[in-house]
């Protein structure tokens, strides 16, 4: 038979088992957190008709698109989760309670091309809180402590989460009298972290024309480095844009501490811009603080209307996006995988001893019902390849059946990180063993 | 702004939230059930190659492909799991450790005519066992463990495992002198159940040329209605694949016992051969005892080669796969979602009732650190709205903090599955939340 060469797509992310239960223990942690502040799960397709994908526009995004043809339908594949939510609420708006918390996580496609940390296919763990009409800003006091809590629980420690909003930006560009290019400015200093002081008023004065002065007070206001309320209050009473950003920051500040964010892993950034046009109020960016180059983990904030391609109703919201696949080979190359947690896929591998095996299937059987993960190792090997499979895989116990122990009524277990063996009574054995891989499942797999 | 309307495709799946809690709570319990018995959880691309995905061909599966080009790349999303896996294992030998066991649930695509039950977009979950150059038939006595497991972990009740092995079939085939025809007969024989012994007999003359005698032996023995292992028997010593195939159920039935199966679930049933030609031992298919109409909700087998389009490598092995997608919409459809599970977003709703949230947030913090799922109602809604809100999502408790409970130093618990009011300490009310909770949960989606 001729042969196909077995190939994966450049740019698509597939895993060795081992470095799989890594991602899958990261996205479970994530969910689980999203859960404990009432998001919903939701589950929408990755296919949808490519009008419905379309309906916002947008020439980079178009480009990237993954479309295909059935039928007389032309599809696209979904290249975020945004899309999906907005046409999900317009269509089920009677249906949902307001405020609406989801939260998905799933697969994204963008024909990009492909490079380093840069991928065509990857997971983004998405939650949003929709408002109908109104929304309060308590919700986005709340968006912070999720994040915290989502980083912490994976068992990073050094990451810490800006927090800006755009009403203040805007309002200070009013009082500046630079308001008609505020777009163009808010792309600007949003740099400012990545191209420095110098290369970021340069941009001023050159790209948008800026007097030299006006590109310092730019400046002094958006890399100001002491307490930010000082330089705020300076601009206070001029706009009411302004006015209203400033005391929405005060009131997501001020709440921080209730939800749980301590002070280390936060900061008010006045140069957070976030590129996209469609934040109205606070905005977030989260960066793992010995690895700036990685640019931001998780970003998000408030827009004033999530579906509006789709429906006449007013649906304000904020939400925030981590990009799991690229956030998981980051810590992957910076090393930062935990060795300690169980990757393996079981946690028992019984070898039985006797051509008999019964004693083996009903000792599985009982392991599996105090819900240990085990597997009877079958196959005619010699010992030596048994235990070594068990060692290759990370099992950490090895039960040995043979007609000793079946004689005295025993098993036999070797745990493996230290190579004890221990002969005693199935019951006892089991509940040792469990205790043991209880507290293995509890690590973080980040260290 | 010209408005696009919402619309999700045809033939894709897409939940309200609480029916999504039902389906996430099944696919979560399959999962742990595979995880019991050492298989590791792989997530393989849902776009391939369209040349790897198509290396096996087959006509009617290459029309039902969504096909899509990128660049000067021929791509295809996979119609199944068992082609990502065969290309896994080949372009993965060395860096596995064989048997290797492994799951996926994922989402596949067929552009079939969308009709009720049939998808575009659905879940598969699926086991397999691949062996290198060998496995051991230990693991086709496992498997049927493995479903009974699977759908009892779920809450179903009256199903059925039905279990046959090719080669006894074919080995029939051979000794009853038609085995130069043995694939339509199967193909033939496994629609007993759907057609009855007259059509098979009428089809068995009159399309496959068979004489009535022969027709009669064959029908006498797939549907033969004592213990199969009385009429096996009496063809026994005849022909080695048939003799092979007959120890292989009887090993197969001896440990299932000891596996955990009880007697009422599972049966050997001759007629059964599964329609695919790559099944070379022991064949599954699982029925819902009440929907028969429905068809397999789980079927799979035992075969001889993974991987031989990708490898010369011998790669035997066996698996089965669930149509999550499909089980679940029956179910939903015979009214077997069990109303008793938690279906909200959140286990508790706080109601602040004061200017200042302060204490709700801090309340709300503390009961997410015990695991409890909170949501805080921010909204300026009147107060009968609030517990509206509660009450249409199914939250079974709701928190007042107004100036009373805060002069008091205590909180008022609501249960809305009767009513009542407490007032008490946080830590105390706390406690008593979470166990109610805890017992929620355990509840099995299926009745």
């Amino acid at each position: 038979m001729e042969k196909i060469k077995p190939r994966t797509l450049s740019g698509f992310m597939e895993l060795l088992p081992q470095k799989q239960v890594y991602f899958n223990s990261m996205a479970k942690r994530i969910c689980d957190v999203f859960s404990l502040y009432g998001f919903t799960a939701l589950d929408t397709p990755l296919m949808e008709a490519a009008e419905v994908l379309l309906a916002k526009g947008g020439g980079e995004t178009e480009k990237q698109l993954y479309l295909l043809r059935k039928g007389d339908a032309d599809l696209a594949l979904r290249y975020e989760l945004t899309a999906s939510l907005a046409k999900y609420v317009a269509l089920n708006f009677s249906k949902l309670s307001f405020p609406f918390r989801r939260y998905e996580i799933g697969k994204v496609y963008r024909g990009e091309r492909a490079q380093r940390g840069r991928f065509r296919e990857f997971y983004q763990a998405d939650i949003d809180i929709i408002g109908d009409g109104k929304l309060d800003v308590l919700n986005e006091a709340e968006i912070p402590s999720v994040i915290y809590k989502c980083f912490t629980s994976l068992g990073l420690k050094r990451f810490i989460i800006r927090i800006n909003n755009r009403k203040v930006l805007s309002g200070f560009f009013d009082i500046v009298g630079v308001g008609s290019i505020a777009t163009q400015l808010m792309r600007a200093v949003d740099k400012l972290d990545k191209i420095g002081r110098e290369k970021l008023s340069a941009m001023l004065v050159d790209e948008l024309a800026l007097t030299n002065s006006k590109a310092d007070e730019i400046l002094s206001f958006v890399a100001f480095d002491g307490e930010p309320f000082e330089i705020l209050e300076k601009y206070k009473g001029k706009n009411e844009s302004f006015d209203h950003g400033v005391q929405e920051l005060a009131v997501v500040s001020h709440h921080l501490k209730g939800f749980g964010v301590p002070h280390s892993h936060f900061m008010i950034d006045l140069s957070i811009a976030r590129g996209l046009d469609y934040y109205t109020g606070t905005v977030y960016e989260t960066y793992m603080t010995d690895f700036p180059q990685t640019g931001a983990i998780c970003s998000g904030g408030r827009y004033d209307n999530l579906a509006e391609c789709y429906t006449d109703r007013n649906l304000p919201g904020v939400g925030l996006s981590i990009g799991l696949t690229r956030l998981f080979s980051v810590l992957d190359e910076q090393n930062m995988l935990n060795d300690a947690i169980l990757t393996s896929p079981s946690d028992v591998l019984i070898i039985p001893m006797t051509d008999d095996i019964s004693n083996a299937i009903s000792l599985a059987t009982e392991m599996r019902e105090v819900g240990l993960r085990v597997q009877i190792y079958g196959e005619s090997k010699k010992f030596k390849v048994k235990v070594a499979y068990a060692d290759k895989l990370g099992i950490p116990f090895v039960v040995f059946l043979g007609e000793d122990e079946l004689k005295n009524g025993v098993i036999t277990v070797k745990d493996m990180s230290n190579g004890e063996q221990t002969s005693a009574s199935a019951a006892l054995l089991i509940s040792g063993i469990n205790e043991k891989v209880k507290a293995l499942r509890n690590i973080n797999p980040i260290k």
